[in-house]
């Protein structure tokens, strides 16, 4: 029986087969690509530079994410898509309040841990596209603020469930907790210092214990009004 | 008389006047380097690029800068230059300890405060260079860490005036008030959100409010082992 004969359920298999190769091609092609975009950044991705490395042809890449814009925003969303299994899910499946915030910042200080030599494409590509407006940029900042929406919401928990104070702002709080990851980012893959880890976890639990009901009054309203260190 | 046979002081002069308009041309392509450099990255700079901003020949870029390499380093020598004006400097006048910290600080956030739409080439930088070994990244870490020196100088100058207490780890101290740095660069140019400023700022007094003598009991002891919290 000629090819072009064949019966309906064997063409259907046989379609769904291509779609399956053509699937596991999509996702090999993705992970040279985050591979390529977590040490070079999101703008050394490139369909040339992807064909070398998988050992394609241009056209061939091309088929899969049809300009470097597309490569670009899908390399973002299945890096999401990984923060989220390694970060955000095994942290929810803690109680809430506290115990998931701390498990939110351990698994995040672990996945920063695992990227030392790689690097962070959230952290590399906010420092890329903070003045390249446009889709890429907008992908990236909605990943971002996504997380943040997670981490904010674990903040207010613990508000409600009374761990942390009634007047903690999660916007303040999330800001210092971010600088910690950052820092951590910055001392260990740029300076390759030891120790940064333990430094961004004892900041971490200084962080919770200032928030923590029955610390002492705070100075925020005594803060010193700008500039007056330097008169 | 022949310009050959000028007579001694004048041929000085005009060499001087050579080496004048040397310099000044110089200064104009710095000047536009870091321009370009602040907005690309340092791995946007290239003679060709800074040809085309200057309005200069490829060859007479070359003339003041004989690699990229050399220009790159030529960038961040300069722009340290301007980080010591305007942020270190004005802050050695003040007294020493805590009003020279606060006023390091400061200074530090209305530098990243005005670099919002430009950005700051230490913190570019260090994502650009991370993994690429070599002069360029030597001589921005180098350029890093004597202000990371300079900070820890001035948190130890604190604590040895009882302004901070005896027991204070100055590079867990500087490790926390970095990240404060990081969070509003990042919030601040990335996200363009509003109000990192007032949180890195609020951050920072509580920051130092921890470390004060008199400050109650801290947890540093009893910090929950790591991973302790996916228990």
């Amino acid at each position: 029986m000629p090819l072009h004969a064949k019966p309906a359920a064997d063409a259907v298999r046989e379609r769904g087969r291509g779609a399956h190769k053509g699937q596991q091609t999509r996702v090999a092609i993705l992970e040279a690509a985050l591979n390529l975009a977590s040490h070079m950044g999101l703008e050394g991705l490139s369909i040339g530079a992807l064909a070398d490395t998988t050992g394609m042809s241009k056209s061939g890449v091309f088929a899969h994410f049809g300009s470097r814009e597309e490569l670009q925003i899908s390399v973002i969303r299945e890096y999401h898509e990984r923060f989220e299994d390694e970060v955000f899910r095994p942290a929810v499946r803690q109680p809430r309040g506290l115990p998931r915030l701390r498990a939110m910042f351990e698994n995040w200080v672990g996945k920063v841990t695992t990227e030392i030599d790689s690097g962070c494409i959230y952290i590399s590509g906010a420092v890329e596209f903070d003045d390249r407006p446009g889709p890429v940029r907008d992908a990236l900042a909605s990943m971002v603020l996504l997380w943040h929406g997670a981490l904010g919401r674990a903040i207010r928990m613990a508000v409600d469930l009374g761990q942390l104070r009634a007047d903690t702002d999660p916007m303040q709080m999330l800001f210092e907790i971010h600088g910690l990851i950052l820092s951590l980012h910055h001392d260990a893959r740029f300076l390759r210092s030891d120790g940064a880890q333990g430094r961004a976890r004892k900041a971490f639990e200084r962080v919770i214990q200032f928030y923590e009901p029955g610390t002492p009054a705070t100075t925020f309203g005594t803060v010193a009004p700008v500039g007056a260190a330097l008169v």
